[in-house]
């Protein structure tokens, strides 16, 4: 909700800019700088979007590949940061800084001059020249050999990352360009992120930001890149890639890249000389921006999966989280990170492929959606009452387990179980999954005492959230803004502007005038919170039943499925 | 189907009348002797259903009640009777025997001379005074304290009918009206099965069967029924409930009962002297009418839930069976009978609580029912595609575990997970089902070769046969009748007329002759076999970390869901 604020509003008035890069478009948020209020809005979808099947010319690409094209982030900034002044009537003066976050690890090749290889005309045709969005899932071969080879070597850095490197992250994604277009690779200067590439575009600086390298590409505060030999484990021609095709040249998030040239005031409108943050990923940036800047205060972004992010004072080794960074949430402290792949896609699906047809009758007839329909009738449920239990796994085990091998169970239906009672057991099923992440961070030294939530769930979903509570029996407060990264990224701006220029000198200052909560406050109901103990005993026993070896069934199933295929 | 065989008749054929009544209706078919032939049929609806609410005089009824009317029965025999005689152009004089089955325990108290005390007014008000069906659990109590008393005196009986007595059966439903009537207990001179009662209005006779007895009743060829300090330790009264109330004269199935009496000449419009075969139950009955009177053969009669019946040469225990007993099927055979509490019923479920939306509109607009729009896409799938595995357990679990506090499990699903995976999921938990109960049967000492089947699923699904068929490992042949219990009930008719007025000596001579199969056999495909060997040792696994005290989730569940409530 945008409040125009038009009655307090001067020409002296200081603003930032937050731009979100998202999976399919880009926004920009303008913000006032003195009290967090959201001023105006602008979203630009990407013209090329996800490219999963052609490139531009044609090319036909292979299962699993996800691809991005580099113009559609510059015409993000072309026509949301225009619109955004035009809508508030702020002048580009006003403005004395911005930030930006994005999808990671979402990565390209470029040459010495920022360059995108896949825009020079002799590798357009090559898909590796291309970006390769976070959910490219193509590199899972070099994934699945890069975590052979590290175990095999014992390398320290796999307990920092729950045991595994993802498909996701940079270094298969990397890999994968070597072995399958050497002249790619070799044309390659540099292998980055493409919210380091934006920030260059904007700031002339390739300045890269510890989160990305932190969370995405096996960079250690101290120990830095993974070694040289590990590289040449991999294969001999890797050898020097940190060196050769990477930056150790890092600096921590709430740094100022530098300032707008010439050439980005033209392109965004803004004036040369704006004060630019360095670049930060979606769910991280977000942590201020619902006012977290200290420890044992976890914050959950919300949607078709779950990011859970939490602040801790010292580095522990949790079992099977996404990622520990020092300094890469907030300056000064460890970012811990992990995740629970599937939450309202698991109601989605239901939704989808389960939901009786008298149900959607009777939403059509009472003109709700059938989420709210079923969430009506599953909030009129006790705890307990349906006898049903389900485990979270319609979609893997990202953290604590970290196995996509996993899959979904429920138990306890009877002839007289309906469906409202299945919607509510897969709700819960996620609370209890979200207790297990909460639990384990608890018992291995990184405390959570306060839960806060943002994203779709968090924001529409008062059911789902009071079952949150009562299942983790801790209060929850909901992100204030509904547009949280957005909002995050310009509070860096303000930081990256500094006081001086009517900014802030640091994040936790920006995060106490301008990082925002709504006014409720979910807490644990006793008689609740009594029974989930309860249920998430028994949650626990077959998560482990299944999920730590006793039996492999899913695992067994799995291989049975791809085998019939 | 009825083949009229007009062109083959003529006046001096045979003809055999089997009854069967069921829960709402009885039906009479019509058959030719000497080659099973079914010429007609005729069914009534019972006028007063099944009273579960109230009485015909007002008086309301408790929770899980479940009566009926004996004027309902004698309905049947003076409506369909001369209906099929008519439809069928055959006189009287050449219908040889009768014989009838029923459902069963369905029992009511009578005066000595066979008058119901349901129907002498000072004992019309009082619910207990009626015939309880087979469905009536308003005897759980008495049933859970019988199964109690019985295993702390250690009964030998408990074995015989996998060590637990059913509310459903003869003594709990006695002991029920002991406790809350003594009045009809004290008043009546008998408790009869109301198969039995009939019998008696048909021939004067009071002339019980050994099936109802053995299976419901408690009784065994040499040991009789369990003691009178058994049923003293019940309770002091019922010291002398068998001698009082019972009769010790039973006769095994195959016997006659004796011939129509005047009386019974006028109700059923047949010819007084007309042979009459003592009462059977509808399962049982059924199994010479597929052409079973050996060992080694299952017959599974398979609608909302399966009767599993065999016959074996010496008396094993077999756990979690439903019952053993001497002469109760066959004559001269061990007759075996397990049970599982849900089969179609898992499908109706399924379909009405889960089936999307556009499911019902393809069915909808192909002209098709849901079940079989379902049942072609399932069809689709190879055995393990899908990657899901169930415990067929919606109902609980009748045989092998004997539990009714068991839920339904189900694992494997994905965010790719579809509707017909999940049916064609509970249709292969429905055969893990059957195929533990053949192998226990198979492991204890009563082997099951071959199968054959009789019931709606039987008569109409080939998809799910031959899933059976490739999860059991056996070939499975399919009754040639759709009335089987009606088949059987005129075949055993034909063996109280005997041989010397047109019939058979024994079922034996009547089963090669009258039993019906149709030409098609379902055989295990192999590749099939290979794939349902390794998703069945999952099952076992499951089946028993759930089922066998491993993990009693599903009961703990159940606590909790009773107390919510």
């Amino acid at each position: 909700m945008l409040i125009t604020d038009k009655k307090n509003k001067n020409n002296m008035d200081k603003y930032v800019l937050g731009i979100d890069f998202g999976t399919l478009s880009g926004r920009s948020l303008l913000i006032r700088v003195e009290n967090g209020i959201e001023v105006a809005t602008s979203v630009f979808d990407y013209p090329h979007a996800v490219m999963d099947d052609l490139l531009p010319d044609g090319t036909k690409l292979g299962v699993d590949w996800a691809l991005q094209h580099p113009d559609d982030y510059l015409e993000v900034l072309r026509q949301t940061i225009p619109a955004v002044l035009s809508e508030a009537s702020v002048e580009p003066e006003q403005v004395i800084g911005l930030g930006i976050d994005f999808t990671a690890c979402t990565v390209l090749p470029v040459k010495a001059d920022g360059t995108p290889l896949c825009l020079i005309p002799e590798f357009s045709s090559e898909p590796n020249a291309w970006i390769k969005l976070w959910k490219h899932h193509a590199a899972q071969g070099e994934a699945n050999k890069l975590n052979e080879i590290a175990e095999e070597r014992g390398e320290s850095f796999l307990s920092r990352y729950g045991g595994k490197i993802s498909s996701e992250w940079l270094i298969p994604k990397i890999w994968q360009t070597f072995n399958e277009a050497p002249e790619i690779y070799n044309a390659a200067d540099r292998f980055i992120e493409a919210a380091d590439w934006v920030i260059w575009q904007l700031t002339g600086n390739e300045k890269r930001n510890t989160c990305t390298a932190g969370y995405k590409a096996i960079w250690h505060k101290s120990e830095g890149y993974p070694t040289d030999e590990f590289f040449s484990a991999l294969d001999p021609g890797l050898k020097n890639l940190v060196k050769d095709k990477l930056s150790a040249d890092l600096y921590p998030v709430g740094s100022k890249a530098g300032e707008l040239t010439d050439k980005a005031a033209e392109l965004t409108g803004l004036l040369a000389g704006t004060a630019v943050a360095v670049a930060n990923v979606d769910a991280h940036v977000s942590v201020p921006a619902v006012g977290i800047t200290e420890a044992g205060k976890m914050l959950m972004i919300m949607g078709t999966s779950t990011c859970h992010m939490v602040l801790g004072e010292e580095e522990k080794e949790v079992p099977g989280m996404c990622g520990v960074v020092e300094d890469g949430i907030i300056e000064g402290y460890y970012g811990y990170e992990a995740g629970q792949s599937c939450v309202g896609d698991h109601f989605q699906w239901f939704v989808e492929n389960c939901t009786p047809d008298e149900y959607m009758k009777e939403a059509k007839e009472k003109g709700v959606d059938i989420h709210e329909l079923l969430t009506v009738k599953a909030a009129e449920l006790k705890p307990g009452e349906s006898g049903l239990l389900a485990l979270d796994w319609w979609n893997g085990n990202r953290s604590v387990l970290v196995d996509v091998d996993l899959m979904g169970m429920m138990l306890g239906m009877s002839l007289a179980t309906k469906a409202e009672e299945i919607y509510r057991a897969l709700v819960e099923a996620t609370a209890y999954g979200t207790r297990m992440i909460i639990d384990t961070f608890h018992k291995n030294g990184v405390p959570v005492n306060e839960l806060y939530a943002a994203g779709g769930i968090a924001e529409k979903n008062a059911f789902i959230m009071q079952i949150y509570a009562d299942v983790c029996k801790r209060e929850i407060r909901i992100s204030g803004s509904p547009q949280a990264p957005a909002l995050g990224s310009g509070m860096f701006g303000a930081v990256a502007a500094g006081k001086e220029r009517g900014g802030y000198d640091n994040i936790v200052d920006a995060a106490r005038v301008m990082g925002k909560l709504k006014d409720i406050v979910y807490r644990p109901i006793e008689e609740n919170v009594k029974v989930y103990d309860k249920l998430f005993a028994e949650y626990e026993t077959l998560h482990d039943y299944f999920g730590r070896g006793d039996n492999d069934v899913m695992k067994r199933l799995k291989e049975i499925k791809l085998k019939s295929r």
